[in-house]
This record gives C-alpha cells, structure tokens and sequence, in this order.
C-alpha cells in the first residue's frame, strides 16, 4: 500500500518522524455530515472538573490518536479523538479547554476534517505558517498556572516529554489523568475486542517462541540489560507465534509481555488461553525449562507487575523500552534504570525474515498474483458491459483473493480507482464517489492481503482502452523509477533513504514528482507496515537493509483532477554479487516478491534503456513461469491466457 | 577539496553531524616522533589542583580540539590539544585524569596519533566497539562525586549539554574552568594573530554590510528576535565585508558582533581600526544613520557586553544564538531568552550567492584553471626527466597560481599524490613520504586558492602514460557519479543528501564505493567548506538546495596501495526548465564553475552512455572557449595548445 507524506516545505527542518511507522497514512472516513459535539463536550469539561478523576480541576485536555500499544491502525474502542469531535482520519489531535475546542490535523484531511466536525470545533491546519502548534496554542489560550491533562497510555514517551518542556516553560504543566475522560463519558463505548488466538508452527514461523526469548536474552546480556517491556501489538504476536484479529486488517492482539533472564510475564485477556491447543503451544501447563515457563496475568495488571518489578530492581539493573512506548509505562522504569531505544530487539530481528518466512512470502504472493491475474482477466470482459464500479472491483478482488489457500482477510482497505480519483492519494471508494470503470480512463488498484503464510501489497494501474500520451509518459517515468530501486545494488550497511532518489530521478528530470514515500516494511502475516527499514526522502532513523528484509518499492505520479499512477511491487532484499568487493562490504539488491504483470499497453518502450527493457522481459518471464503454473494447477484458464498475453516480451 | 567520513557500520544510528561543516577533514601532520609530554602533564594536574582556577581541585580536565569560534580551522594559538598531547590532527579530543591521560580520535588519525604521543597517553581509537565513550570512560575512572573541567569557550553549548547529562547521571559533574588550564601551563604559548584587514568593495560583495545588517534586522522582526549572537569567523567576515588573514587559509579574521534592533556591536582587537580605509569602510566616524552606527569593544570584551545586554532584556525579548556556539556564550542568555538555532540567519544568507559573488567566483575558476592547464602541460613536459616530486608539483602549482590576478593565498594545503599516495585519503606529501610523478602511475591533484574575487577548489585524477585497464574501468565510474550529480535535475526544496547516492550508483553497481562525503559548500573568497548545504550520506540537518549555493561535486574510488582517483569540480545550483513543472515548484540543476579538462585518456569512453558523452563534450567546449580565451589574452600558449588538445570531442 501506498504511505503519504506532506512533503516538508523548503525551510522546513528534517525531523525524526514519531509514529512507529515512518509514515503517514490514512483511515477512510464514510461520514460526511458533521457529528454534534455540544453536549458531548459540556460532559468532558465537566469531567475536567471533576476531582475524582483528578486532584484538582484541570484546563485543558488533550485526545491524541492512537491506543496504548501506539498502534497505526486501532480498534473500535480506541477511537476517542473520533468519538469527541467526529473527525476519523488517520492522524489527528484534538484539544478541549475550558472555553476552545480544536483539532490538529495535516493536509490530507484537511477537507474531511471540516465536514466531519461541527463549528464548536477549530480545524487547526497543520503544515500551514499561521497555524500555531499545540503548545503555542495552549500557551496563547491557558490562563496561568494551568493544568493540561492526557492519558498517560495514549501518549508516548518521547510526546510527553516535549510537551511537558513547552507547558513548563510558560508555567503550566502537563499532567497525567489516570482514568480515560473520553471513555467517561462515552456510555456506549465498544468493547475492547478479545478474539481468537492462531497459534503458528515453525513452517510458517521457523523459528519457536522459545528460540525467539533466548536470542532476545542473548542481545539483553549483550548490552547489559534485565528486562525487556514489549509494548508494540505486532511484536508481541510475532514473539510467541500467535495471532489475533482484535485491530482490523492487522492480525494482532492486545497484549504486553515483559521478559526478564529467567522470567516471560505475559499479559493477556485470561479467557483467551483456554484453548488447550494455545495452552500446550506455550507450554502454559508443562513448560520445557523453568526460565521458558510463562507466567500469565490479566491485560491490565501490566502496571502494578512492572512496578513491582521495577521496586525490586538492584542499583545496576537496566530495562528496555521503546521510546514510542506509552508515557505511562515507561515513567514506571526509575530514569536511571531506563534504556529507551527508537527500535526494539524485537522489531529489529522481526524485519529479517529468515528461510520459512520468505517460503510463506513467496506462496502468499503466488496466490496474490493468481487472484489479480483473474481480475484483470475479468475486468477486460465485463468492463464494456458499463456494469463495474470502484467499489465492485474491489470486492471482486477481495472475492478472488479469498479463494485461495490461507486467506485471512484483507491486509488494508482495498485502493480501487478511476480516473481523478486516482489521483486523491488517500482515496478509497465510498457510495457518494464510486465512479465506473470505462475503457477511456486509467484505473489504479492498490490491495493486499493476509493470508496465513505471508502478507500482500501491490499496486498495478491499467488502462482497459487507448491510454493518453501524457499517461504513458507519466507511467514510464514511474517505472523507469520502480526499476531503478529494484535493479539497485547497494553496499551492505545502506540505509532505505539513500534509494530514495533514484525512484525519482527520471520523473524530476521532467519536472515532475510524487508527494510521498517511495517504500515501507512489510510484516510477514503480520501487519503491512513495519519498521525499522523504508525508503523515503525522509531521513528518519531508518536502520539499515539488510538481507531477509522485505520492503515495498512503489513510486507513483498524480496528476490532480486527471489520473493517477502508482506501480508497487513487495521486494526482498537478497545479496548480490557483483564483480568486485570493495572492503568485503557484500551489496545487496532486490528480488520481487510480487508477481503480477505491469501494463505494456501503458509503457513507451522506446523511452525505455536496454537495461529497463531486460529488465521488464525478465520480470514477466518469471511472472509468467510462476503464477502461470499456479494458474494452470488451480484450472483457471482464462487468467492463464490474460497473463501469457501480457507477459510477452518487449523490444 | 574531498572531505571525509569514517562511513557509520550497519548497526550505527545516524548521527546529526555537530561541526559547524558537516565533513569531517583533515589536517595534515609533519611530526613522526612522540611529543614528550611526561612534564607537561604534571603541571597541568597541578593546575588542576590549583584553587586559583577553579574553587576546589578538579579530578579531569577536557581539552577538546578547536577554538572559541568552533572553526574548521585553528590558529596555532588554539591547538592546545596538540601542545598537551603531540597529536596535531583535525579531530580529538584530550582527557587528563588524576592518574590517566587519553585521547579520542577517528579511523584516518589511528596511526598518525599513535606516532605522535608518548606511552602517557592512551590512544582511544572511535568508532571501535571495545573503545568506550569518553562519557562512559570518564565514568569507569573517576572517584565518586568528580569534577570534571572544561573550558566553557572551547566546548560547544550541545557538547556541554550532553557530556553534563551524561556525568550528572553517574553523580559526578562537569564545572566551567575560565582560565584555560593549558594555556596556564604553555609558557611559550604564540600570540592570537592580527593581521590587516582587508575591505571588500560593492564589486566583490554585491551587498553593502549595511543593507545585510538591515536583512538580518528584518529576519529578526519577522522571527520576533530583539538580538543576535555572531560567533563564527566567516559569518562576521562575510556580514562586514571584511576579510583578515588570521587563520592560514581561511580569510578570516577573530571578532565576534552583536546585532541589536538599533545597535551593533563589533568586538575585534581595536588596533587592526586604525586604518583609515576601514574606519571609512565601517562607517566608525561618520556612520550614516544612528542604527546603522557600529560601536567598537575589545575582542575580549564580548563576555561582559553580552552579559549587560542579557541584564536589560524584557521578558519578550528574545536571543539568537547559534547551538553551535560556544557554552560560555550561550550560557550568559537566560534559558528563557536564548533560541538556539543550528544555522544562523548570516549562514544561509552567506550560503546563496548574490550575483556580484557568482561573477566573481566564476572569474577566480577562470584564473584558476589557467593555472592549472599550465601545470599539466608543464607537468607533461617535465615528467619524463624524472624531476618532478609531489611536492614540487605542489609547488609549481602555487607558483602559477599566484601569478592570476588577486591571487591572495592557498585555500587548503595541496593534495598532491602518486600512485598508492593517492589511495591514502587524508593524503599531503612530505619530505619523507614524496613520490617522483612517473609515467606509470596515477596522479590525483586537489588544490584550490583564494582570490579576491572567489575561491576555488579542484581535483583532477591525470596519468601521463598508460593506465591499466582497471584504473580506467574505475575513472570511468567515478566520471558517470560526478556527472549524475552535476547534470540532476531535481525540484525545488530539495536537500543535497537526496543527491547523494547519484554519485555512487556506478560505482555500487559493480561493488565499489568511496568513504567519504560527496560534496560541501564553498564559501566566495571565504572558507573552502561552509554550511548549510552539502551533499552526502550522512543525514545531517543540511539545509535545501537553492539557486546561488555553490557546492563541491567530488566522488572518487580508492584502491589501497595502488591509486586514488577523484574528480572535483565547483558547481552552482542554477534554475533547470524541464518540460514539466509539478505543482509549480519550479526545479534546479548544477552549473559547473569549474573549468578545467578532464582527461579522456582515463574514459572508457564506451561505457558511458550517448548523454554521459554529450555532457564530457559540452564541458570541454565550454572549458576550451571560456578558459582558452584567457589563455590567449594572457599569451600562455604551450596551455592554450594543451587545452585545446584535451578537449576534443570524445565519440
């Protein structure tokens, strides 16, 4: 899938981006009337007020995005900022004072914003010179000496701290409200979601839960540290081999664990592990050594058993935590006792997949590649007919997918496109905006799936009648950029960004461009962005690619009010082995893991190098050889035909 | 000239650079043998002792390479770190203990230190694993409750911040000692350099001191700043239009100024102001308007100056100072009043060059390239006697540039290398290392001068008889980097690291790479490296690129014991008009300014592609009509042939 950024203006600074995920990305809003806040906030500022959720009356209140394990993508119950002033964009902050309202969000929402929130509330535009920062704002509209409150679960670490230092230096201070003042005055707020538990065997995982604890502890007595606190949703579930599907398109459950040399406390809804066969995948009743045995507790206890923990420590003990982790649980670990890292152990040894994972990566993708290619095959017969839409595309896409073997669901919302909506880059088709499919524009879908051996994301944009000059144009410089990166050959110990412009190179030689990333991690039946490894002009701490790692290369170009373009491949990062070795170095490349053939219709072949050409003919040999015998084995022949058709070779 | 860096290892975090330049360089060295230094350092444990110096004896002392201006470059004055320890290369940083004396340094100065300082000294060698930090080193070493002392105008004010963190957290603490203990201790310690000032005319600086004095006050109106700080030697060289000679090869001069709303302070040894021409120049008798008026203080009187000004400041007022200025400085603004920022607002105006500055530099590439056609046809000459040395080389090379109009001085000491000499990157020759140049190896020369009109910086990679396949192979990649860099087009707001991988992507292709930057600003008759802008992998807080910087563009290949090569050119950013123009953001390209042949002999000419060949081809006719008129109308003639016999087209 596609990850947009606002692209820094000129004088901007660069800055470490905060979320996990070094994107911004987007939720899909239905709703296009606004919600009546009124009431609903005459409640929380009374709440504000009310000393049984806090010592004294507080001034303002602060509803971040996000939930206590700051996941990207949330479930139901997470959704305060949503609930309080209607806006259910991906990214966003609302602020209620005593008299004010506002919310924060960046350009993409800008528009949704204003129509999903009523006028007691300020859109704060971000990214615009006259809009002031939260702090700036508090610090403009706070009487003296106030008190601004936040959960301290759904703010993280590195958050609080800064802004802590703000409030502080203009006299107010930040402080933490135990208790939820959303959920208090939410009466029908959802249920946190407790589904069932996968258990996952080592020819998916390929590695035991129990593998993964002892080489966690070796990095631990590596660096000196006694415990590791996991916060991170997709971690926990790829440490113990589980997954869950308590957050949509994201097959995670809640959970914390925290992991000492002896001892794994797991914390988890208890009604879960009843299933005797999760019991015995954890050796809950018999474990194998005593330092494998997992003591287990209630989702909630995590506080009081880290305390507890953290009141036991001795003068030398260390603790792990990411500095994304939850202000609340990192301010339990005493200062001086805390390590905080900008990726865990956990995350680092995730994003190499090893020998089994690339296996299930390879399957998932041959299935992916069998779905699409029925697709395509199916659009090209029923688009004449007028009858297909975005949004029936869509669901025809996610019919074919879930006829294949280990379908789980859909990896994020399906991207399905026509013409100008393809160029809305956080599109997604809604009843009010579903357009046709015809044979005069340019269709983009961007759709992926989990299926139980690995995790899809692909982007292709066709054209199902006589694509325009400037369209094939557009399309060739986006892929002369996707084959830049994915022919690349970099040192080992070369970090995702310094791919970057070479996505871009021939697009910027026309002077054209695309406002986001060019690449994110992709999880393995986990969830479809990752860190630690991208690829973006964005200089965040990305960590180096390595090989086993797997990535998207998808760059794109829009063309607002016309079309879109956007060609995605997942790609695996391979050795590569050049002629020479400078300093033992090794290089590394890529090698697709998405097989799907990319438009020759839409292409200039003759603006193509012999290399860009070699290049496509090799990619669709393969595409061919592989989902072709797949097609063949599962009888469907007519997307057989589709693929040999497109997969000829070009001159 | 090249510049620098040990590359990070895969697990490293990127680091924000903390030079003022964001390359590490070198300086070059003449000492083989160890500094005795036994005396020396008894002395300064008992000034450490002394409560003359400090209230209470203090258990370290940290003496840290540079000056009070945090220059690149240092006076002889300032190299204390050298007096104490031997080691006179660019960067280290000296710790003396009660019982200890060690010394940080990186990869390039492993060797060189270990020669240079006696068995006193503990050689820590950065960038190795088992090497601790001098935090950490500090820590295991010093009895509870330490002081630790440090010159406060020495140290940077981010320095100071994260060493005080770092010892307050293991209970010791770091104490500002304003004597500096080893100048306490250097008793025949040389003189802070004088030397005349020079003023630059209208001519040379396209902007009089008064309208960027006016600038700078309108960027601090809009930014709600009342002062500015002014520490850095160019900065306050380039805002007066002054120039001084203080610091071999840098043109610059030991002031520091102060810039109110309707004040200007300028603090410099009063007795370079006697000279009439610059007490017009400024303005100190007759000043035009009263806020325009600049009121003079001894050099040493900044302190106390900056502290009555910091005693009247309202509670709004507001204190620009660079975080990268010294802590004696920074700390004499309140916390509240000071904003730190990472570029002042003089740097970025320095960094775009107005178009008097762009007249000039490109007239000093002009001469300087007549220098240096004569040197190759020189050295082509003479080479086959046998004659000819690095270092007589060097020398001929200063010779003919000291004949061009306004040559004023070298801008960095010469690079010249032969054969293996040349794989050594922080490479000058001496006496005891100087190769004769031959027929059969390699010759990498980078070299630059001041002019009054520009400065320049040049290398050129040049065999006088047959390279070896491989050494050809080589060039030719290094050729296809540099002119991916210079020939880019790339959209407005773009910062140079995004260049970066442009440079190697040949050479990566085939497994080679270079461990050093690929380019850095070029000051106009100012110092040879400046911020803000650069072009390297490392993703230092660079600023945009924008039309009027001029930057190096210098990738090259280095294979140890055989040969260097790299190829430099001085490149302006220039506004491109490619055919498109995304989001009207408008795109820019390179202009080379530099305008010397690159030799064709070293191309495979069939391994670049038909653009790469026309770009080679377009270089040299502009390097033959530009350069060869000069040569004509200076009567040069054996150059003007030589120019005109390496420029032919190449096929």
């Amino acid at each position: 899938m596609w990850a947009v950024c606002s692209r820094g203006d000129g004088a901007a600074r660069p800055r470490v981006c905060r979320c996990r995920i070094p994107f911004f990305f987007f939720h899909s809003y239905t709703a296009m009337s606004p919600k009546i806040t009124g009431e609903l906030l005459r409640q929380l500022r009374q709440a504000m007020k009310n000393c049984k959720y806090f010592s004294e009356p507080i001034q303002a209140y602060i509803v971040p995005s996000g939930d206590a394990h700051q996941s990207e993508y949330i479930a139901p119950c997470d959704c305060r900022r949503e609930f309080i002033c209607g806006f259910n964009g991906s990214a966003g902050t609302a602020i209620v004072t005593e008299q004010y309202a506002a919310m924060w969000t960046d350009g993409r929402y800008f528009l949704q914003a204003s129509q999903q929130m009523d006028n007691n509330w300020t859109l704060m535009k971000m990214g615009l010179k006259e809009t002031p920062s939260q702090e700036d704002w508090l610090i403009s509209v706070l009487p003296e000496n106030s008190k601004v409150g936040v959960d301290p679960w759904i703010i993280a670490a590195d958050q609080w701290k800064n802004m802590s230092k703000a409030l502080a230096s203009a006299g107010h201070s930040l402080v933490a409200v135990q208790d939820n003042l959303i959920d208090a005055v939410w009466t029908d707020r959802p249920k946190r979601p407790s589904t069932q538990l996968r258990t996952l065997g080592l020819e998916y995982t390929g590695l035991s839960w129990q593998d993964k604890i002892t080489s966690l502890r070796a990095k631990m007595t590596e660096r000196k540290i006694s415990w590791f606190v996991a916060t991170a949703l997709d971690e926990i579930a790829w440490l113990f081999n589980l997954r869950g599907a308590d957050i949509e398109y994201n097959p995670v459950f809640f959970a914390y664990t925290i992991v000492g040399m002896n001892t794994i406390r797991f914390f988890v809804d208890l009604k879960r592990l009843s299933d005797p066969i999760l019991r015995d995948h954890l050796q809950l009743d018999s474990p194998s050594k005593p330092e494998l045995s997992i003591q287990t507790f209630p989702y909630e206890s995590v506080y009081t058993e880290l305390q507890a923990i953290c009141a036991a420590l001795g003068p030398k003990d260390k603790v792990w935590i990411c500095d994304k982790a939850s202000c609340s649980l990192t301010q339990v670990i005493p200062k001086a006792q805390r390590t905080p890292i900008p990726y865990t152990p956990l995350c680092l040894a995730k994003a190499v997949k090893n020998a089994s994972e690339i296996q299930g990566m390879k399957m998932a993708h041959i299935k992916d590649a069998v779905a699409l290619c029925e697709l395509f095959a199916w659009l090209e017969k029923e688009i004449p007919k007028g009858t297909v839409t975005e949004i029936s595309a869509a669901d025809k896409a996610e019919e074919l997918r879930s006829q294949q073997k280990g379908f789980v669901g859909l990896s994020f919302p399906t991207i399905s496109s026509v013409g100008p909506n393809g160029a809305i880059i956080h599109y997604r088709p809604l009843p009010e905006t579903n357009r046709t499919l015809t044979m005069n524009e340019v269709y983009l879908i961007d759709s992926g799936a989990q299926y139980v051996d690995g995790t899809t994301d692909v982007t292709r944009t066709i054209h199902f009648g006589t694509p325009s000059a400037f369209e094939k144009e557009c399309f060739t410089y986006v892929l002369k950029g996707h084959i830049a990166v994915s022919a690349a050959v970099f040192p080992n110990g070369t970090k995702g960004h310094l791919l970057d412009s070479f996505a871009r190179a021939a697009l910027w030689e026309s002077g054209l461009d695309y406002l986001h990333g060019t690449g994110h991690g992709v999880g393995c039946f986990l969830n479809v962005h990752e860190g630690p490894c991208g690829i973006s002009y964005k200089t965040f701490a990305d960590e180096p690619l390595e090989a086993g790692m797997i990535v998207s290369d998808e760059p794109g170009y829009y063309e607002d009010g016309s079309f879109g373009i956007r060609l995605e491949n997942v790609v695996l990062v391979v050795p590569a082995k050049p002629k020479y070795n400078y300093r033992n170095r090794g290089s590394l490349t890529f090698e697709p893991l998405t097989l799907v053939p990319i438009q020759v219709k839409m292409m200039n072949t003759e603006q193509l190098t012999q290399k860009e050409r070699d290049w496509v003919n090799e990619y669709h040999r393969k595409c061919q050889e592989v989902v072709g015998a797949e097609l063949e084995r599962q009888g469907r022949k007519e997307a057989l035909e589709w693929l040999v058709r497109e997969t000829q070779p070009i001159i």
